[in-house]
């Protein structure tokens, strides 16, 4: 390992690699974290270029010394933690907007472009990019790591469907790019699809073409509560049935209301009760016959009455609840305790069952934690907090019993899961991935990763093992 | 090659597979050939199920025979030319839809089922799968081969962002399902991408698990003729750049207006002159207000009427010529004559440039050919007739400059070139694939190849070589 960083700093300058202890903690583990994880990497590296990250590349295969991307460190899954050391590569460097074809509807980046100061920059062409996760300065490679889901895709869908081309880095240093740039295209294998969501264990994205839509013509934002889970649940379903196109809907249960009042990150205080949040996105006329159906459904099926904002301003008011909930459950976690997030995803129907009993469960065992849904995808979240020393175990069972759950309604576990802070990353996951996609599946996934990286430098420890 | 026929007989039963010459030839090439390819499958085999479809691969990979998947036989590509001889697998016999679970909006089918008929079936559920290629009768698996597009992509995306799981045998023969059945999911690596659109190179899709959306409310069909080709591009980027939710946009060029009303199937005479034909889809007061929409842009910039039709039946003899563009242009072939179709993709405002160009060319060497585009993606195809003896060079050249005009406007030539009934199936793909995706990129397919059909057994000889 010493002769690789002895290498990169010789190849590559000074400052392109340090091994600085604060810059070894940064890159090891989440600020998120009570507890450090017991392995840090031995250097991290800034690149300021495609070709830089190939020297890295290519001299840390040389010395055979694992590798893993990093931009931001906004994961909350431990996606960057250096399970076996070796080299993180930051892209601190690598933030420009590379090339903007505002008549083609696409732009290049670099890797850590966050997304809010990419719409920002571009937002007098009349277009956005509209992959929108939680933290505002999240990165793409974030993004293209984890293929992003956030609340509009269940009008805009996820990452990998943004994707025109990506410049990769193979853990050899070779370069490729994997397309040119029209919006569709089917020549070959799809290696935007592979790559995009592989967490970062197939090689570096360095640049990224993306797809852009039009800043839609007029936009609202809605609200309104349910008396039980199983009817906001129930509500959503109905919406996303009759095609009614909402540009989100987001559902928090009334812990989560409850947490976001006690925060007071919001300026206004909520009804503790389950809540459905919408965005809706069109044309002037098309966005209020969209609220108009959904009124319909909310006001005669279950009773509620639906509060819409069309101005800019209030309609930030209203959807801070939604922006702020994780946020203020983090906030919530008292010093020394610990969070547990998960996310799992189950088809339409089975989502009131699953949320139901998931929080029948939490109740039944006296354990703190809230849900956060993207209900239209039949996708949600739980968070839980909890005292690590006394109630660890019970808080495994019962998430490990949710994600069973979910997998036994066909579902997915979608996301890792992890102890924040805990040295487990990876460890509960593999045995979920097995179950979901089955034996058969995981070893072409390995047979993938060793195709193109053998030696397994690439993040490993994460997504599965060997 | 015989021993593994044997051996399927014995394992499968007598109506398993047939070595019948009229059998060979039917699953050797496409109705659209005028001279037959060199070489056919030795064998047709019919399997009834997963089981049995593992039971034929894993006798050809013991004896190493190429595999050959077929539905339908749709293809005007040779997708299913058996280039190194091999068993043909006909998935006839498995077209039932499986499961339908309209409360989770997806449904499971066989590979034989057809898209028409799926949507027959399920109509009454107030869903359906709204992927439409050209053939009535196109089957899902052809879909999934080639990871179809079709004239509702612009609203719906293409046929991978369809799929929540795939049933595949391996070259191997193993079973593997690539995912369980939520909406969304990031376990793993996304297989379901990269199966999709693999042209039946990586394995045999046995069942899939397909999205479903809501029927819209109201449809409507539009019509509109322009001065020029590189007006109507123009007004459908516009179109799709103010983010107008059109449900297809699709241009026709004068000769392809011509070659419709010349072969009478439309019960309508139609304007020799480019052409833009809609889609509208969404609530009644959505769809009226896409309308004026485009209303507006066409009239206001380009001097054009635009015709629409909210009746159904009205709409189908709308949007009859759209259909029967390609039939008609086939039926125009002269007995001994060929056809050469090309499909390609270029970044939006490449378009009108790439179209003119490519129009200037034929005429100016006096081709007859006709423009078809899928334009809100910046695709499109050429068709041309030509005398085979007499003409193939200069055609050859032609479509061969306009490919590689299209790549370097960082298009793509998106789908294979071919000469209708040539035994040329492949050969011209390969120095477009390395063109567009680059030496690095097209290594990595083949590692991937090599990583799940080593011996290079599944539909040898397309999509890129060893």
């Amino acid at each position: 390992m010493k002769m690789a960083i002895q290498e990169i700093h010789q190849e590559l300058g000074e400052d392109s690699i340090s091994t600085d202890d604060e810059d070894l903690k940064m890159h090891g583990y989440s600020e998120w974290s009570s507890i450090n994880i017991d392995r840090l990497p031995v250097a991290v590296a800034f690149p300021k270029s495609t070709a830089e990250v190939a020297t890295i590349a290519r001299v840390c295969h040389k010395y055979k010394v694992p590798m893993i991307p990093y931009s931001g460190g906004s994961s909350v899954e431990g996606h960057f933690a250096a399970a076996f050391g070796g080299v993180s590569v930051d892209f601190l460097n690598m933030s420009d907007i590379v090339d903007f074809h505002p008549e083609d509807m696409d732009i290049v980046v670099q890797p850590s472009v966050s997304w809010m100061e990419l719409n920002e920059n571009i937002k007098s062409s009349g277009l956005f990019f509209p992959v929108d996760p939680g933290p505002p300065d999240e990165k793409i490679l974030a993004h293209l790591i984890t293929s992003t889901s956030g609340t509009n895709a269940v009008r805009y869908g996820t990452m990998k469907d943004w994707v025109v081309n990506l410049t990769i880095v193979l853990p050899d240093g070779k370069i490729i790019k994997t397309r040119q740039r029209p919006r569709k295209s089917s020549a070959g294998y799809n290696l935007n699809g592979l790559f995009t969501g592989s967490e970062g264990t197939l090689g570096f994205v360095t640049e990224a073409t993306l797809k852009l839509a039009a800043i839609p013509q007029e936009t609202g934002v809605g609200m309104t509560t349910f008396k039980t889970i199983r009817d906001a649940t129930n509500a959503a379903t109905q919406i996303v049935r009759q095609g009614i196109p909402v540009g989100a809907v987001e559902l928090l249960d009334d812990v989560q209301m409850d947490v976001i009042n006690k925060m007071g990150a919001t300026g206004r205080t909520w009804k503790k009760l389950p809540t459905l949040f919408f965005k809706f996105s069109g044309t002037k006329v098309g966005v209020q016959d969209n609220i108009e159906d959904v009124r319909k459904i909310v006001e005669e099926n279950h009773g509620s009455k639906l509060e819409v904002e069309k101005d800019k301003a209030k309609q930030a008011v209203l959807w801070s609840a939604r922006k702020e909930a994780l946020w203020s459950m983090l906030c919530m976690r008292e010093s020394g305790h610990e969070v547990w997030s998960t996310d799992v995803a189950v088809p339409l129907s089975r989502l009131p069952d699953l949320v139901e009993i998931s929080k029948r469960d939490l109740d039944k065992l006296g354990l703190f934690g809230s849900m956060l849904g993207h209900v239209g995808d039949g996708n949600f979240h739980e968070t839980i907090l909890f005292n690590g020393n006394e109630k660890r175990e019970m808080v495994s069972k019962c998430v490990h019993d949710m994600v069973h759950r979910a997998i036994e309604m066909e579902g997915t576990c979608t996301l890792l899961i992890t102890i924040k802070g805990e040295h487990g990353i990876g460890l509960g996951k593999k045995e979920f991935m097995e179950k979901e996609v089955g034996e058969g599946s995981l070893s072409v996934m390995r047979g993938i990763k060793r195709s193109l990286d053998p030696f397994w430098l690439m993040n490993p420890g994460k997504v599965f093992d060997p």
